[in-house]
């Protein structure tokens, strides 16, 4: 049986400690003038295990916008992300800390947590678990996929269910879908807040920015630091244009399968070749595709062209390439 | 022009400080074996002003889960009460934090806020009083009531509108809806957390309570201790049978309106009658309705009776008794 930080190294290489995480913001964001004038917004799962990182983030600029609901979606939505913009001090520029988190108990099991007082690790994130089962009983064709929620009663866990939908096959094919689930969680998020920032931008005044951080935040047992795993760490204006990306250290790929299952040992050797070399680039028939602009517009092509249903592409997050394999 | 606490004592008599309050709840709980077993919940708003209350709150049992998005509303839903319950250490209890907040800016000004590093006061809640914009135009026929959400994108702030739209005309119809407005999120809130527990009380196991302390938190200028105005402090157990109530301070009444809408000095010496005295009950042709059980089945067959249209009901919290009023 792993460790927690040898199981940690190998499914969340690169992760910082959550003091590694704030010495990394400090640096990253200080040519941009953040400090004093600035406001953090964070957007992480209800659990309780996640205020620690919040508590952290506060040390920052003081006291955190929270618009994360279940499994750490910006559920505050459009309207949440504008008041927060009209809370930033004048002249001053915000920071937005969202994802999914995951859990690993002292078992090394993913996806598990030893909570205060229980004397059984429970599932971590919850929220998340029970979305993987609902679209797994979708892909199975035992439940319909649902509607949208016409009560509030439980719309947030609908929701999560609907949008970890697209990421279904890849989360059930891989080798262990609570390694694969925190990432696909990400991306979904990933996608929610852009279209936010795209819709509410022009909310922050002046010459104020907009750093995104988006990453797997990992809990770990009593005693131990929790982690954080960036994602994406970027600057934008408040026209939503992208002005500077801060993330340089290489991360995992994310994976979005059409129906072409691969299998777990391709998934996984791409992933960490792509993880690991900038250069790996394969196109449509085998050419490099070039570095296409990260656009939610032309990502929604790749994904809905006549070949979707068969592709399989992976994002190299941090390299800004895509690589598209034809079956 | 006001000052801050003399608005305060005028329009949320009774409101605590945070140590107060920390210290009530103590107090209180005490019976019930609250302490290294029990988990405590909270449902506030986004806004960052609502972060001291909860850091507070983490002093009584260790980390919070938050369930609360815009305007304080537990938009965590069923599904975040279950994951909740299912934190709890074993053997142990849960204390539910709730309700919509208020700003009172240094000029007095009810709904308003100094936030850091800005010049200008601006709304507090932000949430709530889009929300109150939103109704007043539905009363006025300038916009239709907004069906459910079919996007996460903004459903939050949706849901808010249209769980704050049965008391549109009470806060409308009030002499100041800066001050009505809380009231009415809190009683849209009480009413959609009772459906919570009701639904989820069961995830809570053994012989675990659920405490539900509800009320309006009031934010003040820097240097200030913000306050909590407690509207409803009840311990449950797991059936989401009433075990106990807790409040016995007095607490200015809830009002909800049908058609019939009082002139507002009506409405205010109603509320300040209601206010310092526990006997005063008015049924429906005069008569003493006596005390009524407060369950929401019998509160919504109240409100939806043939003479609903016309009726005026004022429920007084902490006496338990009814308030009904014919025109």
């Amino acid at each position: 049986m792993q460790t927690t930080v040898e199981k940690l190294k190998d499914e969340f290489p690169n992760a910082l400690t959550n003091k590694e995480l704030l010495a990394f913001i400090r640096k990253k964001l200080a040519p941009y003038g953040y400090g004093q004038t600035s406001l953090v917004a964070t957007s992480l799962c209800c659990d309780e295990v996640n205020r620690p990182l919040e508590k952290d983030l506060k040390g920052l600029f003081g006291s955190y916008f929270s618009m994360g609901g279940l499994a750490g979606f910006p559920f505050g939505g459009v309207t949440g992300f504008g008041a927060m913009a009209h809370h930033i001090p004048d002249g001053g520029s915000c920071l937005i800390v969202y994802g999914p988190h995951v859990g690993i108990d002292s078992e090394g099991n993913v996806g598990k947590i030893d909570r205060r007082g229980r004397g059984k690790a429970g599932a971590c994130c919850g929220s998340a678990v029970a979305a993987c089962g609902y679209v797994k009983n979708v892909l199975e064709g035992k439940v319909n996929e649902s509607g949208p929620p016409s009560s509030p009663l439980d719309a947030q866990q609908t929701f999560v269910g609907s949008m970890l939908l697209p990421h279904a096959e890849r989360v059930h094919a891989a080798e262990d879908p609570m390694c694969e689930l925190p990432y696909a969680m990400y991306d979904a998020q990933d996608e929610f807040i852009r279209q936010i920032v795209e819709k509410g931008s022009s909310h922050v005044a002046g010459e104020g920015n907009i750093a995104l951080l988006g990453g797997i935040q990992i809990n770990t047992p009593p005693g131990m630091s929790d982690y954080f795993l960036p994602l994406r760490f970027d600057v934008y204006n408040n026209k939503a244009e992208p002005v500077e990306r801060l993330l340089d250290i290489p991360a995992r790929v994310s994976l979005s399968l059409g129906l072409f299952v691969p299998s777990n040992n391709t998934i996984r050797s791409l992933s960490r070749a792509c993880c690991f070399s900038s250069s790996l680039t394969i196109g449509h028939n085998g050419e490099d595709p070039g570095c296409i602009p990260e656009c939610s517009h032309e990502r929604r092509a790749h994904r809905e062209g006549p070949d979707a249903s068969r592709r399989l592409w992976i994002r190299q997050v941090n390299a800004r390439r895509y690589v598209a394999l034809l079956r």
